[in-house]
């Protein structure tokens, strides 16, 4: 303590927003509400918020006793304070502190409300594409992007929780690009970036009650722990079907919200009820094949935060994963074409699409985040040298996929329509196994495809439990109408689960495989026969 | 620093006794036994206890040098110290500290001796119920709760270990609720509740070698680091058996000491001698199935904490979750009476052990504390509103599973008798599906006897390396008898495992399926022909 | 706040190395180069080293405002402070800090390289035993040790990934006794030994790319939040094979450095080109199977740190657990001696070779540190009870296993030869049955030999993907030329692995296995008929 700062103390108490609180002022006058009280062991810690940002006040009366009784979380108090920092924080020391008189709350209330909307408002600054889906859903946008930046001000830790493939990292990781910034100037620290955002996968192709169940505990703790709030979960490239409800409304209950950009189909909506807002081409007469999850999140991103660089190659990239070029080539074009000015070109984003995938299946539930910085290249020179070591990597394993595939593979020919199948659990190895069951069947679609210009082709690969099935449009193959053959002629099968029209999942128990094979091939037929 | 602090420093220093000790006494002189030594990078922790509370003192010489290197742990010691705090705990700064004369030293052993012993003192406040088997159980819960509450005086972190059902959870719940408000007292902060306690469920259904291993190395680890006690572990629901000896024999070498509060049967007493204090009716001539863990565990926690509050629907849920009413229903009558008083019913206290048994299939080893309260009804609007989404669904898992079932069973008539069998890896999908095979052969038998009213019934699940065997007592069937029979008539089968008369799981290789199967049938035969 | 410490202020400011700073001085002036820059919400924080230690100092301009943007990692600085402490660690709060001149900085940079070099510098001890391979591989056991003691001294951290068996724990602990006391010195507080060093087993039997993929993520994220330069990985008893390769590029890219310290063969040496140094006797012309990874590790420890005690006996444990008796009896004798001089004999440490297989098959991938120190004898005493009590356990375990395998194997004469198989999956119960197949079949193999005096036999666990062989040296097999064979003959069985000349494992497709068991016999024929 030296005499400058002595003499510091005399000077006069000043009012203040909390935003302009640095260690140059020695005494403030705040106004603000109560949003957490922490007890100690030692002293009592009320945090207290503006509207202008937050700041940490405690005092001490004996250790674990209680300061200030009468002030709740909620309470609308003026208090004088002594500016601090501990741990490298600011924070203040109360000298005095007092619930303000109704009239006074409600003209404070007023305030921090006008500018808490200040600090949502959301700019409209239009999309990188032209595109009339992203118009028929702008409203959307806006929306969850003033309730994204409303949980990041009112200091909501958010999770995103997205689809295990590349368009489910891509959408991922743009929302994390533009949120993490906002949360760390919220926060006045680079610690919060860990403390008050997740961004991690679901291991099923939608959020399951496993996943719910995870995140609420979670956050039950960190509430209880460290006094935080529920969180706002923006579930990605999953999140609109009905196999989701349960894990939402579970989640709810707990007090978490939910926001959901997808692009999946559904029966039904029974979701946007569920959620604060959902955004899916399907909700406005549109197609989600003909935008992917991560063109949607970068355009939302973009609208969160209005600084966020880069973003072209990760909307080009996810739409060429999903294959949103074989519906709407003239989008994922325009994209790409950003992208190339930022140096990417289509084969870089194929390789390093190639590359996620395959990273996706090692690091399954884990968040990794640092790592998938690198795979979506911050910094790009360690993304290019680990995407020159890897693809050719992931390649040779890709190659040996198909090629114990095509050794197992039988084709079969019904009518015009070539089938093809076969047994995953005889020719596969099993768990760790790169390629997976699906990404396999797929590989061996395509070539077989390739090798002989085959259009109309199914495959299938047959497992104990299930059936994975990949179709070429020319099949007009419908999984959806299998899945209701099969729930009519063999209702002991217990048939599950569906897809897209050329490319889906069906389980079942096991005893019911063979009968399932049958029943499949005398759909094949019959549907030729029409 | 304000002036009247400043004049503090001269008030005069107060003999006193640490629990006496705060921010408003500037310093102070202690009497107390060294019971942590922490060398930092800087300054040299002491913590020192008197019998009436603990404090951190500390002193620096140079970075990383020990202060007062002749002060061991278990030194005697009077201390000056000046009062200040650390991270809102108080702590004390050595200003002089010398160790005791072997004449004070004496005095003040036996003084904290004395204190100690005050504040383990349990008072006899008898039990929510008039039951023989708790009267003749009273010594071995009061001996139990000292024993618990001299690890909480002592700072031994304390770890439940339970059984994963509801039982189990009930058990370890009540256990926790009379347990970490003492915790949280003793350390005067909050967050000691999750530095110095754990309940955690077992995955099999004893405490394996695993479990145990585990709670080893994260004790001796949090030793290393932290300077912890090794800690007191509860089992519960579970640890009564000669499949928990090897578990308990491994850990008490690393100075980790056991409590075991079960109702499971054993054929020898083999855990007695190896823990403090070991709670089971069969250990006083009385039968486990009239009285469930959780009972035991509500009733010992009111010993523990006299505080706790409502206990009682803990008590009676359980008691329904494990049949004790099948055996004294008057017991379970009488706790649920009570807990009606307290606004729960039957049907509910059925909803809420439904859910319990499904999310602890999800959250298998997780804590997920703050998650598991809620099911408990901590706090109650968010139990209601969560057991009313979960349980209906729930039910209709148990449908499907039950459905499932029906399809695969397949009856014999074996004189009076019914064997149904099914083969659960041919018709239930396996891992992650709900409910798991002892759940679903439950559901299968309880259907078959409420469908064809038919009393003399075995259902056996018929796994590749086990099977899963249910019994109604008109069956007269022992599994123990099975088990010999198998070890006789087929050694190389390696045969292990049991359960109750009526409930139980045996292990056999592989390849011996088909010879179990056949001989399961010939043991029935032959059982039916005496 | 006392007069003594106000007239400390008063003293002359020195101009001081960091080894020198402690709380009695009050002010110093200091040379060095920031070595790493952390901003909090509050001040900016520098890490300043000047090749005799390391200090953290700092400044505050407002929250969050960087202090001193001109300079960066990689200055070179001089610096008034004021000394202090944060947590019980020293720092340093700035007075004044300006960039050197290039000729001071010149000056410096070959003052701290110097320093930094008598940090490094390796003393040449000699071996514990007289030995070839030893003596051939010395040049690179001293660069080892030198770039693991720069490691240390440039604050990286370090990371021991070893083979998950008996000699690869040994070679783990080994290097962990001889590196951390060097690390808890560098940074002056024990708390480093868990910051700054890791050793977990592999699960593979190579460092595989899910090992790099985690030690990379982990690595990144404590780069990011804690300023953490990337670790130095040592791979043990693992990494001199193709197999481990990409993993060790992969790492690379986020510039993690390798040493690898093996003695297990290769085709090709493809590793020596990607790491620091690479120790394996097959690099100087040498056999692996005279020198257990145990012994070069235990060689090495002593390089790094010459205060290392009580090698000897992990030396000779590791040296009976790999075999090495077999191939150079004298070299493991000469261990063994020098561990009966320090209490230990050969039925103890085959008995803790025993206990640390099966506690290697619990804890899996997680390090429990503390819980193997116990085992390798810290504290001896705990050692000797646990070893005591689980030796004889296993032992029964190991029984059981034996007895089952003898139930199941089937041996058929092809001339002087006896091929014994036994099919794994339908005799052994599965996951988490110790013994795993591999030492099954050993024990099978070993026991058959014992039994019948049988000196050529070869015996082949069969499983659904996968073949794990034994042969005695007499059976002259081996397992390379069977791989090459089956690659001919059944290229579509996709066969993969290897081993040594007698003992390894192949695999292939599930389809293949009936395939791969005829054309073991076709092979073992042809053999016999030369």
């Amino acid at each position: 303590m030296n005499l400058k700062k002595e003499q510091d103390e005399s000077q006069d108490i000043k009012a203040m927003q909390i935003k302009d609180i640095n260690t140059s002022i020695r005494k403030a006058n705040l106004k603000g509400v109560i949003n957490k009280i922490v007890q100690t062991g030692g002293p009592t810690i009320f945090s207290i918020s503006d509207g202008t940002g937050n700041i940490t006040i405690k005092d001490f009366v004996k250790p674990g006793q209680r300061a200030y009784p009468e002030i709740d979380e909620g309470s609308f108090v003026t208090a004088l304070i002594k500016v601090g920092s501990y741990k490298g924080v600011l924070e203040g020391e109360i000298r005095s502190i007092e619930i303000l008189n109704e009239q006074e709350k409600d003209l404070l209330k007023q305030e921090i409300k006008r500018l808490e909307i200040d600090g949502i408002k959301v700019k409209d600054i239009g999309f990188l594409v032209d595109n009339r889906i992203l118009d028929k859903l702008k409203n959307r946008f806006i929306l969850a992007a003033q309730q994204i930046k409303l949980a990041i001000v009112q200091e909501r830790p958010i999770i995103v929780r997205h689809h295990n493939d590349c368009d489910g990292y891509s959408a991922g990781f743009a929302l994390e690009q533009s949120i993490v910034p906002l949360i760390v100037k919220q926060h006045h620290t680079p610690k919060a970036q860990w403390e008050f955002f997740l961004r991690a996968p679901c291991q099923a192709p939608y959020y399951e009650i496993d996943d719910s169940i995870r995140d609420t505990s979670n956050s039950l703790r960190n509430a209880a722990k460290f006094s935080n709030r529920m969180p706002l979960i923006i579930i990605a490239d999953n999140g609109s079907c009905e196999a989701d409800l349960m894990a939402i409304k579970q989640a709810r209950i707990h007090n978490i919200e939910f926001i959901v950009v997808d692009h999946h189909g559904f029966d039904k909506d029974v979701i946007s009820q569920e959620v604060l807002t959902h955004i899916n081409p399907f909700l406005v007469g549109e197609n989600g094949s003909a935008m992917s999850a991560g063109m949607l999140c970068v355009e939302l991103a973009r609208y969160i935060n209005n600084d966020v660089k880069n973003m072209s190659h990760i909307a080009a990239m996810s739409g060429y994963a999903d294959r949103i070029d074989l519906t709407d080539e003239r989008v994922v074009l325009n994209y790409l074409s950003m992208a190339e000015k930022e140096g990417d070109n289509r084969e870089l984003l194929s390789d390093i699409g190639l590359v996620i995938e395959y990273v996706s299946s090692k690091v399954r539930f884990m968040e990794v985040r640092e790592y998938i910085e690198v795979l979506f290249g911050e910094p790009r020179d360690k993304q290019t040298k680990l995407v020159s070591l890897m693809a050719p990597y992931i390649r040779d394993l890709d190659r040996k996929g198909l090629a114990i595939g095509k050794a197992g593979a039988i084709q079969e020919k019904f009518g015009n329509l070539v089938l093809q199948t076969i047994e995953i659990d005889k020719f596969f190895p099993g768990f760790g196994f790169f390629p997976k069951p699906g990404r396999a069947v797929g590989l061996i679609h395509d070539n077989y495809v390739l090798e002989t210009s085959e259009t109309a082709l199914i495959t299938v690969g047959i497992m104990n439990t299930a059936v994975t099935i990949r179709a070429t449009t020319a099949a007009n193959f419908s999984i959806h109408s299998l899945k209701v053959f099969l729930m009519e002629q063999l209702p002991d099968s217990f048939v599950e689960g569906g897809g897209h029209k050329n490319a889906g999942a069906l389980n079942f128990i096991p005893c019911m495989k063979n009968d399932v094979v049958r029943l499949l091939k005398e759909f094949i037929t019959q549907k030729n026969k029409r």
